[in-house]
This record gives C-alpha cells, sequence and structure tokens, in this order.
C-alpha cells in the first residue's frame, strides 16, 4: 500500500493520510462481491471514478451495491491530481541524473514549483500525451496504443508470464541484443552519416525471423525486448510532440512506471540522448494514483459549491 | 521476378529491361556459393550495393568470389532510384481511394511527376523517414526501430510461422479486436471529448494478459494483431513528421509493403482519417528495389564521369 501524508486543508483543515490501493478493472467483479459481503454500502454512498471504466461499470456498481458513481474526465482528474500532490509533497516529482552513464545515473528531486509548459505522458494500457499550459488549460496532443497492456499482454504470450511483477522480474535479467537487430548488426558499426550509434536498435525483434535465433533466446531476453522496444516508442513519440508544442520538459506517468526503473532510465536516457540534454524526463512517486486524488478532490470541490449556492 | 520495362537512356541510348529478384540478407553465404559454383566472376567484377550490407559483406565478397563491391549510401541510392523509376513508368505510383470504406476503396494512378515535397517513409526491417524537398535535397527526419523485421520477428515467435508470406497470410485471415483493446471495451463507447472513437485500438495486445483470453485467440488473430500493430505506428509517426515538415504527400516504400494490402489500406485510412483528408499516402510498384536501381545508377554515373575527365 502506498500512503501520503498530506493535509487536506480543502476539507475544513483536517490533517490526514492518503491511502492508495490498486487492482486492475478485470477483477472489478471480485471487488463489487467483496464490497457487497462486507456491507459496504452501509458506510459509502458514492465512489468517485474516472476513466473507460467509470463508465462500463456504472451499472455493475448501482445493481451490485447500491453505490452511485461521481464520474469525472480522466485528464481533468489527472491535472488536479498532479497539481494537488506536487503541492503536498516536496519528494513528490524526481529525475534521474545522468541517463546516459548507468554506473552514475540515479534518482534526484526536482522542484516542480513552477511546472508550466510541460508535456503530460501517461502510460496506462495505453498512452495519452497532453501538452498542459495553465492548471486550467490542457489539449491532448498525441498518443498510442502501444503502453503498458501491450508490453504485458506481449509478455504473457512470449513469456507464459501472468502478472505485471513478473514481466518486470523477467526483464530485469533478460538481454534484448539477442532478440533485437542493432545498426552495427547492419552496418557492422555506426551509420556515421545520419548520426545514427552502432548499439541503436535498428529493428526490434529484428533478429527473431531466424529459427537459429528463437532457439538461443531466454523468456528473460524477450521479455527485455519487449519492454525496450515499447518503452524506446514511447519516448521516441513523446520526444516528437515535445517538439511539436515547443516544450522541453516531459513528465512521464501511469502505472506502467511502477516498480519499473529500466523503462525510468531509458525514457530518460532517450529524452536526454536525442534532444542532446535540452529535453528533461520527470517522474512521480505516486505515477499511478493521480487520477484517483483528482477525481475525489472533484467531488470535494462540488460538494462545497453545492452548499455554498 | 518483378520486370520492369525501361529505354534506359543513361546507357547509350540502349532500351531494355530490367529484371528484379531479391533474398534475406540472411542468405547471402548461400547467394556467395551459388555465385562461386557459377563462375560469375568470370564476367561480372563489380557489383552494386548499398545499405548495411555493403559495408558488412564487402570482404565476403572480395574474398569468395574475387568481385568488388561499388558501394553507395542507401538514401541516395532509394531517392535516385525512386525519380528514376517513377519517370520511366507512368503507373508506378498509386493510392488507395476510399480508404475508409473497405467496399469502395481500390488502387488508383497517381501523377507522381510533380512531387516536391514529400515524406519517404522507407518501411525495411527497420524504418527511416526523410523529408525530400527537391532531387537533391533530402533529411532523415525520424524513424522506428518498429518495422517490418519487428512483425516478422513477432509473428514467428508468437505464431511458429517461418516466413513473411506465411505471416501476411495468416494475419489476412485474422481478426485483431480478440487480441487489441479497443476505445469501446474501456469506456464502453467513445471517448468523445477527445474525438477517440469507439473502434479505435486503446492498447494493442491488450486484451492478452487474460488467461482466458489467450486461450481463445487464434494464430491468425495474433498475426494480425501485429500486424495492424506496427503498421498503425508507423503511420502515427509518419503522420507527426510530416506535420512537423508541413508536407501533405507521403510516399511508403520498402518490402515490408510487398504483397501487404492489408497495410497499405491501413496507412491510406490512417493517414485520410487523422489528417481529415488533408494528407495523402502514396505508393510505388516496385517497393523494395528503389535502392538497387538507384546504386546502379550511380555506378554509371560514376563511370561516365571518368570516361569524360
Amino acid at each position: 500500500m502506498v500512503k501520503l501524508d498530506i493535509e487536506i486543508r480543502i476539507c475544513r483543515g483536517r490533517r490526514g493520510t492518503l491511502h492508495f490501493i490498486r487492482f486492475p478493472t478485470s477483477e472489478m467483479k471480485n471487488f463489487l462481491a467483496l464490497a457487497k459481503s462486507k456491507g459496504m454500502a452501509n458506510f459509502v454512498t458514492t465512489v468517485c471514478a474516472t476513466g473507460g471504466g467509470a463508465y462500463k461499470f456504472e451499472n455493475d456498481f448501482q445493481r451490485e451495491v447500491n453505490m452511485k458513481l461521481a464520474k469525472y474526465d480522466e485528464f481533468d482528474s489527472l491535472l488536479k491530481g498532479l497539481q494537488f500532490v506536487d503541492s503536498y509533497n516536496r519528494k513528490e516529482c524526481y529525475y534521474w541524473s545522468n541517463p546516459t552513464d548507468e554506473s552514475l545515473c540515479k534518482k534526484e528531486e526536482y522542484d516542480f514549483s513552477n511546472p508550466y509548459p510541460f508535456l503530460l505522458v501517461n502510460i496506462g494500457s495505453g498512452v495519452s500525451m497532453l501538452a498542459v499550459n495553465s492548471p486550467s488549460s490542457f489539449k491532448r496532443v498525441s498518443g498510442t496504443s502501444l503502453g503498458g497492456g501491450t508490453f504485458l499482454g506481449l509478455c504473457c504470450l512470449l513469456t507464459g508470464c501472468n502478472t505485471f511483477e513478473e514481466a518486470i522480474e523477467l526483464a530485469a535479467s533478460g538481454d534484448s541484443t539477442r532478440v533485437d537487430k542493432l545498426v552495427r548488426d547492419i552496418y557492422g558499426g555506426d551509420y556515421a552519416r545520419f548520426g545514427l550509434p552502432g548499439d541503436l536498435v535498428a529493428s526490434s525483434f529484428g533478429h527473431m525471423n531466424s529459427r537459429d535465433k528463437r532457439s538461443k533466446v531466454k523468456r528473460e531476453d524477450l521479455a527485455r525486448a519487449t519492454l525496450v522496444t515499447i518503452t524506446n516508442n514511447i519516448g521516441s513519440i513523446a520526444r516528437m510532440c515535445a517538439i511539436q508544442e515547443k516544450i522541453d520538459r516531459v513528465v512521464f506517468i501511469g502505472n506502467f512506471l511502477r516498480v519499473n526503473p529500466i523503462a525510468m532510465k531509458l525514457l530518460a536516457y532517450a529524452m536526454d540522448y536525442w534532444s542532446k540534454g535540452t529535453m528533461k524526463a520527470l517522474f512521480l512517486e505516486h505515477e499511478g494514483y493521480l487520477g484517483a486524488v483528482g477525481c475525489l478532490l472533484q467531488y470535494h470541490q462540488s460538494i462545497h459549491d453545492r452548499i455554498r449556492n
């Protein structure tokens, strides 16, 4: 369980602690059965909800446990949650220093008190990219369907694993260069004229058309290659969006990054290397819980407004 | 074997036919053995070569068959080849009309005699994107390692197939919606506020974290999902590049598109739909042979120059 000690000033100055737990929406049926058996509806009438599930499961909540969903848009919720959590937790935002040198690369606090403009890259099962210009002004500039769900789905198929944690653990001890074809595998070295270094991936999974190479590859290598492929693709699209929007700070959030330093370091490396140090990849401690906080805040605000009027 | 009837004027006004054959570089050893056994070096002294293989296999050619490679840069070769082939073959360039309506979608000739500027997307094992502004001026603006090699590598791993043709045939009868999670699987319908239709892929391979769904999926579905994932990702990155470069015509080439109408129609659809009809996807009949023609032309030019000086 992840905790965040904060003084929730919006709630009549009371001090408290937010606790976060998570489960995949595929477990919603089990959650509702549990909520029903524990008589949760006796002490809670409304559940704040955001994202697609808020629409998809509304009727189930009503029918199974007689609870109402207070539904809020997922991007509004993300941004309100992010602003709130960052302002109450000074250690919320961080970056990876020296990302191009594995031995020196480490996590460092980042002062995000003056955040605008920034690009927000939310990596859930899919990926959305928002250009955020002020607390209330943002637009969805891009996205890709190759996200955390693609990483996990492919890893399950390729390695027989069943959970995200398992997939990440496999990836941690794998070698993606047994799976991917590098520039040096094609050119014998760098492709210097166009600035493509020899150790750059030229073709993800490019070795796997060879029966011989397939027979020598391990589950760990396949998991690592999947992680590298998905992560680098997201980094590359994010960088293009940032250039187009003339933004130099990119905040990566979403549950894909949970317990996933490999992906974070790859993103930090890619942003730094390809921008020649002009762009920065930022990360948040509560990377997957910002939407939940944001819709709670919006619900409180709506009650406050109702009382006032 | 693919043929192209042309009058090769550069070669002292003689009329002739260019014949094209292809084999993967993984077969280079076998090719050299064949060339040796047939005594090819007795009537050919120089082979024109481009791409990474020109560097990687140079010593093997010298040692095995005593042939020299005349090496030319792959992008220079591609562009010279493209200009030449298009100018000698009026039916070279085509597009897919009505790409958003499967029943009306069909191949149509395109007059590409006034081509500049255009974006060239070369989909080989990896992908390179070039902004081409004149016959002699271009820059590599982007690329992705998720290309034809990724499609084939993943298909081999996921379906047990062994060739590109087999992978395409499997994909033709598969259903990717059994593998991918769509916006409607998350939202129950469209995500209207941000213009995301319900049938858009939200998470490629997003259903495959479910053991139950994995047990029901067919090889064909996995091949189709792989094809859709890789193709849409390329289309999406190409569109971003075209916007950034203020270019509205995108020419897709490379052997990934050979015998691959599914990918071409997907690219045509994606470019048309997301640009609201302002961008056009173009294709070439000799999609995978332009580099070969281009380096042959450069070799002829160099001989011509040598004779003249």
